[in-house]
């Protein structure tokens, strides 16, 4: 395996977009859009003989006629026209591309050899490396660089993305955007004819702007790389899989979609257990990981202690907890006696900690601060149902400066639609994980609970 | 079973409520504004004798001063006043109480009787008939009537939601809220100490105003008056069951909420199944099954097509449809040779039906009719990414009217967050069953298979 010239693809300072558009709605305008907006620092070009200037920028007529050796080329030209522009880049020095055409393996050149095959040709002698084809691109957001077709932007973070799928890739982004969540990259594999899992799995193994990987996988082709370059990034920074193609019916549709046939599903699963990644199945379970990576604490136990306004919320996060393998947390009398102090009598004195439905927001505060300070436990469920009694984000307002000021790693669960959008809000500004149902922030805290058991085999 | 004197509750013509309040976030004073701005075209009082007016409204010292007597009760005033209101209401003749007061096991009477078990003697006799203690109270749109201290009204609607658990109803309420759905009945039944599940299921099972039924049950005490409702109810309509206490520590919480021991899980399973009700596991599940019941249309079989603009996405629709009892249909040869006149060559010419991420609107409503026309299938889950060729609801806005048109019923999912929510107002204004991932979407699918075999059986 090599991450040879990798770094051109990830650590540009120049970039050209050849097929740069100015029609509305195409892939050349938007990636031009993307290019020129997101903030990239080095220099930006763009090539089509068609046009002088575009978007306030100076147009080349083709490679040749650039003022300088661009590092990165993005391309979304007609496939016929693919081979020969990785040619003249490489002539000039460029090592890397991402080639956002699909269709290659379907059309042919003159030689009866498929554009796909002719691309990979040309590319060898030089370790040109590409990114694609049939891809949405890549975004970078700590340089500032935006070399997609995807409709919006990425924030800045520390989880890297590599998705086989562009839909998944520009719904995680539309999604983790609302959720205030950013990425170190976000990678669209595309195809995946030549830069594939392996390589950004070892590229990113070791990069310290990421402190967490997640994957949509359909199919697996250099197994062995894969494999090797999956355990290393394993052993350094939680990696997280979505692996489709489950059922029978699955695989074929990846196929399909992808052109690789997948191996059986128990493969893969076994493959994603002896690597020490973490594997979870659906859509949901990939972006409530993504809030738990982005935000979680880390965490040295497998005790909870559930705090709740509701008994009912409250049963179906223990349902949650101990129907996967986390265990509630025995209040400790010095607790009890504490929580005695300043709760109603009809508490539920025990754990979940129902502090009821009527609890002012001094309450919330003063029984986050006693379970904070209970070393019997090492995270906290908080699951709250909207009231009449204490608008929700006036809750989480003062609850969010003490849970962020703890060690302690806190998941939240704001029940509800509209009532509760500010406090969730409020409280994944402060950095804690918030979800949508008591399922999902029991499942959050369940899969550090198995990543943290991972990590000790 | 009797259903005697329940109309009293659920259709009343006055309501009073006792505790009538003017401390802003009390109990007293919600419900008091609840009761009023909810549109109850029925007479409304208040006592309390601490106020002579509250909000407009003259307020009563006691139950003898009021002028007319009332339907229903809505009493909130401390647990030791309740078996003595009672009395004086049905020495009156009222018939029906809403107690949301909480507390009345914990509480005893002079005579060393707790004031719940007080409170029914009292009703005894009279048949008077009593919804809580301990509850949030209850919803009926049609009638205007917000009798409940939930921090929300509801729409009308023809979904009736039963809960055991009042941070679930408000929860609930909320949520529906944010998605348009409306309820015909929203009811906390509190500990049930007199109105229980078997009562409400009797009364909705023959109410022309509900089409489905949501329960959410942490125990039941009258095992046989129970099921015998259950069934003649899921004779009737869709009654869709979320049972908590699965685990044993779920069960042992439940326990300390409601005051019930209940059953192991798999008796409850087994009952659920046999009285022809539906058991979903999560709150997620709840909220798309509400989803589902609210807009879906009446399915006939279990073959699905998939249609999508992202590949990866329609791979994860097909992997939840055929790990569940769904089928892929098969394309007819009609169908696909109207596809490929229309669809780009590289298409996958099966079943998901990709049609590529670079689909502009009139692809995705060509796409959509030739399925629709299609009798090969009973149903269609459409599966959309955001892209940056064209504004999620702009497509939205071009297939609601033909989707909405069309007796095939069409179940959507809309990936993403921001980008893609005035796609799925879009949707839902329009009847359209819509769900976040393609799972869910799949997920709603499934249900209405595995109903349908219910019915059959």
């Amino acid at each position: 395996m090599t991450v040879r010239n990798l770094e051109h693809l990830f650590r540009p300072k120049s970039v050209v977009l050849i097929g740069a558009s100015a029609r509305p709605r195409s892939v050349g305008a938007t990636v031009l859009t993307n290019l020129l907006h997101g903030g990239f620092a080095g220099q930006v070009m763009a090539i089509n003989p068609k046009y002088k200037m575009l978007d306030g920028l100076p147009v080349y007529p083709d490679v040749e006629a650039l003022p300088i050796i661009p590092e990165l080329a993005v391309i979304c030209t007609p496939p016929t026209t693919i081979p020969r522009l990785i040619e003249q880049l490489a002539m000039r020095g460029t090592r890397a591309a991402i080639v956002l055409t699909a269709g290659l393996s379907q059309v042919m050149d003159s030689n009866g050899k498929s554009i796909r095959d002719a691309m990979l040709a040309t590319a060898k002698p030089y370790l040109f490396r590409i990114l694609g084809p049939n891809c949405v691109g890549m975004l970078i957001p700590s340089l500032g660089l935006n070399a997609s077709f995807a409709h919006a932007n990425a924030l800045p973070g520390r989880l890297a993305f590599v998705s086989q799928s562009g839909a998944l890739t520009t719904a995680v982004l539309d999604w983790a955007k609302s959720k205030n969540i950013g990425f170190s990259y976000c990678i669209s594999l595309g195809d995946g004819a030549d830069v594939d899992f392996g390589d950004v799995l070892d590229y990113l193994a070791s990069d310290v702007e990421t402190s967490a990987i997640l994957l949509y996988i359909e199919s697996i082709r250099a197994a062995r790389k894969f494999m090797s370059a999956a355990r290393a990034a394993a052993r350094n920074k939680p990696v997280l899989v979505v692996k489709s193609g489950r059922a029978p019916e699955g695989a074929r549709a990846a196929a399909s979609h992808t052109g690789a046939l997948a191996g059986t599903d128990n493969v893969y699963d076994a493959a994603i257990h002896r690597a020490g990644m973490l594997r979870v199945y659906t859509t949901e379970d990939l972006f409530n990981a993504a809030e738990t990576l982005a935000r979680a604490k880390p965490m040295h136990g497998d005790r909870v202690m559930i705090m709740t306004n509701g008994g009912g919320a409250g049963v179906l996060a223990t349902d949650a907890v101990a129907l996967g393998a986390g265990k509630l947390a025995v209040l400790s009398d010095a607790t009890l006696a504490r929580l005695d102090a300043i709760l109603p009598a009809t508490w539920s004195r025990g754990n979940p900690i129902d502090i009821i439905g009527d609890a002012p927001v001094a309450r919330y505060v003063e029984t986050m601060k006693i379970l904070l300070d209970d070393s019997q436990s090492d995270a906290i469920l908080f699951i709250q149902a909207p009231t009449a009694i204490v608008p929700s984000d006036e809750i989480a307002g003062a609850l969010a400066g003490i849970i962020s000021q703890s060690p302690r790693p806190v998941f939240a669960c704001w029940l509800g639609g509209n009532a509760v959008l500010q406090a969730r809000k409020i409280f994944r500004e402060a950095g804690i994980p918030t979800y949508g149902t008591p399922e999902q922030a029991a499942r959050a805290f369940l899969d550090k609970v198995e990543y943290k058991r991972n990590q000790e085999l």
